[in-house]
């Protein structure tokens, strides 16, 4: 499948084999950089950014300059159009009748998704709220590549703040794809939202631990971790899942630490921020000091503040600044590749894939919306347009998935739309978890998000449920 | 004459003939974009946007990077040097001194104008205050003829805030002219200025009838407007302006129906504004329905938000999005003559053309000012440099025109430079109404703003003025 | 010494010979600007302004555009990254690796050498805080060239505000070092800072007469000066400095006439700022018309306030525009050649030369700050990895100047880093202006801020220290 007009806005859009094509692009784009000069000529990409950014925003810029392409911008969206009260699907279709290409940063979850659905061109994510960030995740990946490291089996801790980093977010989910086993170092209060920990361990085929008691376990050896996610490093025995020695993982070192700041942008300046920001833990000279960080890359996605300290800086070990030089070749491939203006060779995937899972989608107008408040569908100026929708990734317990910021909901109440006959006196709604429930097929499935929704649509209570 | 060199600041610095030539330009644009890579090579573009805004800006410097050329942006201006107390025509000299073309965007009326004043370099209008928005005008028009209609014998109906809004104004102008019939159908409160109707009345041979009771001839079959302007659809016929039936033309259906949205940053948030907001008018599916809209263009110059509904986007009749586009086109086509980088080919006038009328200038230094607070000659920074100058449009009621914002006042004492012997006690004032006012001639023409102005530069009252 | 991959931080970074290669160089770029659009194609510019800037920011895009390179610019990034507690130093090295050159503009005094420091490809200071300003510099002394005038012997005035304009601080130095004589005109409250005085006098080898009473030795024929610098016209006098007589000086007429603005932003918005503008002086047409200013050069570095009026715009003494237009070609002949895109001959110096003086540098961590609290060395997010450093500048009085700022401190109290066998009861402290003290030799010197800083670091008072 070409990548030519296609969408980023998740990592999970690009295929293992694609990410790998995509690298080695990037390993020639990094190498005669000079020799690119031509292949966007006459391509505009507009960079629309409603959050400010200096970093992704230029490499960006950059890459596409070098690939012989113009670039226009607006950083300053959030005070025009947007705040005349214009949804983003116009301004969607709008720059999309003027550039070739759009790279979109926004501050609601699932915006980057809206934008490439209404566009009409190629749409590149470059962070939507706390949701994803996948070509910073694609600069990852690659700083661990060019490290002669490969992701499959690599042991990398996750550090700081798993809450609301969206790099992160992106970056694991590529992580269990590919294989990688990896522990997680929250500051306190700041641990991965349960929603990603769910779909890591229904989705990938790995196995999470999580680790009450590691602290002792380790005796203090290592960093406090609280879970920790280990993909087979074979496809061959998915099915013999090895118990997991926690410290036979850790006396073998750790390949990365992906340190992340905390995202103090994401919250309310309150007290409790203080409290996160006393607690975060600091990466520094003596941390790493350990025998199991020998040989450790210690990477971060910038910027940073002090939860790592500049005296790091000159250790061979210390990959950031190279993560984020590697931005410019990894988007200048894939701006070249989504354009068109190259075609790259999709290695054949081999039987160790994950395969995607084509869950079912549920969109109908029945009284759910996402619990995401963040999420694009319930901003006040989207909802004249959007409907919510969701997949429905799980029947026991029930859960729905929003398309838009990956937030799932477990709804209580649920009904099936072949009622007998079409009568009234026959559309009953059931308890989410009832024996009944279970058996209504996906496409027939009417979700409630409370019992006083299902009566507002004429749906009684089943004898099941208890008035 | 050759558009050369020159600058678009308002629709009437260009003739229909220009409009006609730059039109056929954009189709050449359009039709074949990947050939206009080279035409403005080596010239650089300033685009300098004083007030926020993403449409207007991304479109002309799309069009300018397609063309080949290269931009400088700001749009932070009003942060920088503004703030530091310069006035806009040393930007507007410096920045001419850099850039080949400056497109300027300010909320001061008329301050385009200035730029081109100062400048050395042609000067586009991307929008003063509610002033003009000429380019507007231009991608609108062009809309229409590629509809395949004509604009002489146009039925269009402006839609919602015609106080407002800029581009409602310089549209009106180009209609007119190109003899078109206008429906106004504001919000209420939201009427076409007094001084827009008078121009429109005096000076483009229409016929402007104010509808008080059309609502009750109508019978409600048609949205409520408050004026017709009818423009003879044969320029022989001039002399014998039909008594217009509203109800046959209103039968014959509208062409175009052209909505705006309430343009609240140009008012005071207050309540009066909410109220303004809820009595707005929305067009929707149910109002399109009518007979009389089964042929309408529905128009917009966006952004949009609640006023036209997106339940709209996919219909046949939207042309919302194709007026956005074609914005890329029309500015390439402008850009590059301009530049002089494309000449093209003005089709001979016919005699039907509206002449242009060459109304006097007045610029004494007789306290005279222009009404409009928001006029950029009123500004303090610009008091310095700038002197009041007006058109006298009419000498009965005697009528000012700002040549900078063209709002028009009717200062009641006049004088004559031609007083006896230049003998202080021939120095008399008189009103503006009187005998003798409409007998001085329009070099001598002395006025002011009261009578204490005049008092205060010598002038006694005339036999006629009571004490 | 070839310019390749230097930066711009201060204009004593370029010798005398390498600004007139430069000027030669900008004279080629001004005659034939269409021949430099294969320069630097395929380079990129970076364009980082942490503070609002129009013209500077806009001059170096279009010289960067002329010579067929590209830009990426942020101007939002106060509110982005830094926002986020970046250090410039990453942000630095981050943008470093996207972009081939970086000009940078931040509110920070000595933020442009941190940034050079760190970027690894040339850097451009664009402004930084009150401290320096090299290529405004660069445009002021071009445009007194172009005009036909030698800076040796030159008689400017500068006027203003003297204590917080960056460009004049990087003009005098260079004034100085060509030679010029230079009076000192400031408002009220706005003289030079002492630092740089102190620096005139004794650096570049010329005299400083404070005129206290030359008001009345003019009686009032001339505008009140409040210092004049002399600098020899001949190297070989430098012995027998004339006694120079201000009256025949002025009575030879004002060559050049440098008017600053009040720079309002420097300063709190009080009552004492009002104070400051109410009493600041204005340069109009009846002062020009003195015959002393027949033939003067009238400059600014705009934006002018009211400190300049419009009225002078049209006379041919009149500068100001003509500087700005000349930003061009300067910026463009300095990218060239930091770019490496451009070879330029420096003239052989004559033995006339200024000779840079190297002074000891000091950079223990012995308490000693920087007493500028706008230096980047003091700031939060630096102070992680910046250590202040200074330059020795004199041993009588005791001076140490801040290798970012130029401030200039006088600290108390020294010791030697000699002392006997390393034991503690002979680590003493002594006055810095005692004799025992200046015979430390530089590269031992240990400072102190304060007895208790010294004695915080074990070193005991000398005998020669009162308890």
């Amino acid at each position: 499948m070409s990548l030519t007009n296609r969408s980023l806005v998740t990592i999970d859009d690009l295929s293992d084999g694609e990410i790998e094509a995509l690298f080695s692009l990037a390993d020639e784009m990094a190498e005669s950089p000079a020799d690119q000069a031509g292949l966007c000529q006459g391509k505009i990409m507009a960079s629309l950014f409603f959050e400010p950014s200096t970093r992704t925003r230029l490499s960006f810029e950059a890459g596409m300059l070098r690939l012989g392409g113009r670039v226009i911008t607006a950083v300053d969206i959030g005070a025009s159009s947007l705040a005349k009260g214009e949804s983003i699907a116009d301004m969607a279709r709008v720059v999309g009748s003027y550039a070739d290409i759009i790279v979109i940063r926004h501050p609601w979850e699932g915006a980057a998704r809206v934008v490439a659905d209404y566009a009409g061109v190629p749409v590149i994510n470059a962070g939507d709220g706390s949701h994803e960030h996948p070509t910073q995740t694609l600069c990852d990946l690659y700083t661990i590549r060019k490290e002669g490291r490969a992701i499959k089996g690599l042991r990398i801790a996750l550090w700081g703040d798993l809450k609301h980093g969206r790099t992160v977010h992106s970056l694991i989910y590529a992580l269990a794809r590919f294989g990688a086993t990896i522990l997680f170092r929250p500051g306190p209060g700041l641990e991965m939202p349960k929603h990603v920990l769910t779909r890591l361990s229904t989705e990938y085929k790995g196995e999470l631990k999580t680790c009450r008691n590691l602290n002792q376990e380790l005796d203090r050896k290592l960093f406090p971790v609280d879970a920790i996610y280990v993909t087979p490093s074979s496809p061959h025995q998915l099915a013999m899942l090895p118990d997991i020695s926690v410290g036979v993982e850790l006396k073998a070192g750790i390949d990365a630490l992906y340190v992340t700041r905390l995202q103090k942008e994401r919250q309310a300046p309150t007290a409790e921020v203080q409290e996160l920001e006393k607690g975060y833990p600091v990466v520094d000279k003596k941390l790493l000091k350990g025998k199991e960080f020998a040989k450790t890359l210690v990477m971060h996605p910038l910027p940073r503040v002090d939860e790592l300290t500049h005296e790091m800086d000159a250790d061979p070990r210390s990959m950031y600044f190279k993560q984020a030089a590697y931005g410019v070749p990894i988007r200048m491939a894939l701006l070249a590749v989504l354009l068109g203006a190259k075609e790259v060779t999709i290695p054949k995937e081999e039987d160790s894939f994950i395969p995607k899972i084509d869950h079912p989608v549920y969109k109908r107008d029945s009284g759910v919306k996402c619990p995401n408040t963040n999420c694009v569908s319930n901003q006040e100026t989207e909802v004249r347009y959007i409907k919510p929708e969701f997949r429905i990734v799980s029947r026991q317990p029930l859960t729905l998935r929003c398309i838009y910021c990956d937030h799932e909901m477990h709804p209580q109440y649920v009904a099936s739309s072949e009622w007998h006959q079409r009568k009234l006196e026959n559309k009953k709604y059931h308890s989410a978890d009832s024996h009944f429930a279970h058996k209504i097929k996906p496409e027939n499935l009417i979700v409630f998000a409370s019992e006083d929704e299902a009566r507002a649509q004429q749906f009684k209570p089943s004898s099941h449920i208890r008035p």
